[in-house]
């Protein structure tokens, strides 16, 4: 069944908005004016990131549609938590090849459950036609002055992450390979889970925070050149998926060092700050690994067993194509 | 000369970046972070909108970069401008074929030549490849309580249309039937002017207003469903542009009233309010007709000449093709 622009509005609206709570709270006018009109409690701080998402660039062509919804939520919602912020409302321009009602429930079902599960409103957007293209813009909020940024780590600082990065790396490069990933790995590469409550954990105790999206070295790249210091990785120090378990050592750091689309955050805290990190890592239920440390200067330096250099460059998917095919 | 997304980002931040003023007024973080994080200041709302523009169905294939890059910005700002909201920041999902340096830069140049006409700051967004795509939230404030919407119109108010509809219709169609439109009316719809001083007059004295991109009737229908209202409009009370003051009249009362992609301002006052409208059409730089009334019940009523009904059916592009091509 194929639907028209107003029924597709309509029926996106019905999906994905939250019922009886139509503009969500703090908002004044919703969905079916020329725009929104929110407001913002005194003392907070608005914090807002967009991010795209584009068949064949950020998913492959054949992602089950309600991945894409959730995804493309997911993308932005990690943003937020990389700020610390809390989600508010969230905006979003929808380009769709086609009014095909049953691609589009499965899409609104990904959107609103995450929605959901994170309290988030949609308070606006825009369909259009066209090749498949979800721009979201997602607005948070948060106590004024306390916003995590990528600028604040000093020499000494530890550096952290959550979870398992590598898994969504593994996964695509899998599927790349004709291969069908572990059931986990999938998970993580097609329903990321922003780390909401870890970021707002870590407001007055993470020097720095990112979300690694483009891969954990790329990343903490960015947290060092906005600091102005350089840092020391372990590379065994990374906790190991059980999925990438079975791959050689190298390989499995290359992945987990350089694969994206993890959506965990990559953080510095002061050396003081260590004891309360297995407080957080319950409270917030994710995994947190110390990895390194921040250190003076501009190099960032990744070690091995034995102190040894270790390859970080990505595993091309051509290159690791062949391998992981000989390892299904 | 082609530029790689890290160049690309840079690049348009360079030319769409007011120098010297990164982040903006209000804006504590701007680009370079995980989101921005912006001040509201007390005592204001936020008026959000988002608009997409994608290629071949917003604008004609082959439109220059750079009234690519403006009309993408003001069809946002237009929403702004239809709440009566001040414009703040902005943030633009872009995703691009390829990283043409020549067609970058004139795209950017077309947003930020209007971004500092409007006094809207650039403060995120994210660069994809892909198809041809353009989604820009835009951010504004207005004193609280202030905003216009569409819901306020009552019977006996009049209903008033800014500038001169239907050019930009009569561009496309003598566009689309392979002609030269006119240079005022290619600037109409390569170049809309959004109407921000208009709307921030119109605070405290429209009762409802909207901004013209589906067509007259049609948004002026959105204003009747949202207030409950029905109108009568007179046809013949329609400013006649130049360059339309050739076509039969039936025909250009059709390009005005059903024509999309003008972007002025259809509003509704109180009849006490009328002696205001000269005044702020002085101060706006911008024509104003009253062109009807609105009425009781849910009726919209459009009166020719000596009060027979007007035919109000868009004029199909390929119908309309076939006569355009004639006139030229």
């Amino acid at each position: 069944m194929s639907l028209s622009e107003f029924e597709l509005i309509g029926r996106l609206q019905e999906l994905i908005c939250i019922p009886g709570d139509d503009a969500g709270p703090g908002c004044a006018v919703g969905i079916g004016d020329d725009a929104a009109v929110v407001d913002v409690p005194e003392g907070r701080q608005l914090v807002v990131c967009t991010d795209t998402l584009v068949e064949g660039v950020h998913f492959l062509s054949g992602t089950p549609a309600g991945a894409v919804g959730h995804k493309a939520l997911a993308v932005n919602l990690s943003d937020l938590a990389a700020m610390g912020a809390e989600p508010a409302w969230f905006f979003m321009g929808l380009t769709l090849p086609s009014g095909d009602s049953a691609w589009l429930e499965s899409f609104a079902h990904g959107v609103s459950d995450l929605a959901r599960a994170a309290r988030i409103t949609l308070a606006g957007g825009d369909v259009a036609s066209g090749p498949l293209n979800v721009c979201i813009t997602a607005l948070g909020l948060v106590e004024s002055g306390a916003a995590l940024t990528r600028s604040g780590a000093r020499p000494g600082d530890l550096v952290v992450v959550s979870g398992e990065p590598g898994r969504a790396a593994h996964a695509l490069t899998v599927l790349q390979a004709g291969g069908e990933p572990q059931a986990a790995d999938r998970a993580a590469l097609d329903f990321p889970q922003p780390r909401l409550s870890l970021g707002r954990a870590l407001r007055g105790v993470a020097t720095a925070c990112i979300d690694v999206s483009d891969g954990l070295l790329a990343d903490l790249g960015h947290i060092l050149e906005s600091s102005g210091t350089g840092a020391r990785i372990e590379a065994a120090r990374l906790p190991v998926p059980d999925g990438l378990s079975g791959l050689p050592e190298d390989l499995r750091w290359r992945l987990q060092l350089s694969g994206g689309d993890d959506y965990e955050l990559c953080f510095t805290v002061p050396p003081e700050s260590r004891a309360r990190l297995p407080d957080i890592a319950r409270d917030c239920e994710v995994g947190l690994n110390v990895i390194g440390e921040i250190t003076p200067g501009d190099g960032l330096r990744v070690e091995g067993r034995d102190g040894r250099p270790v390859d970080t460059s990505h595993p091309g998917y051509r290159h690791f194509g062949g391998q992981g095919g000989a390892e299904q």
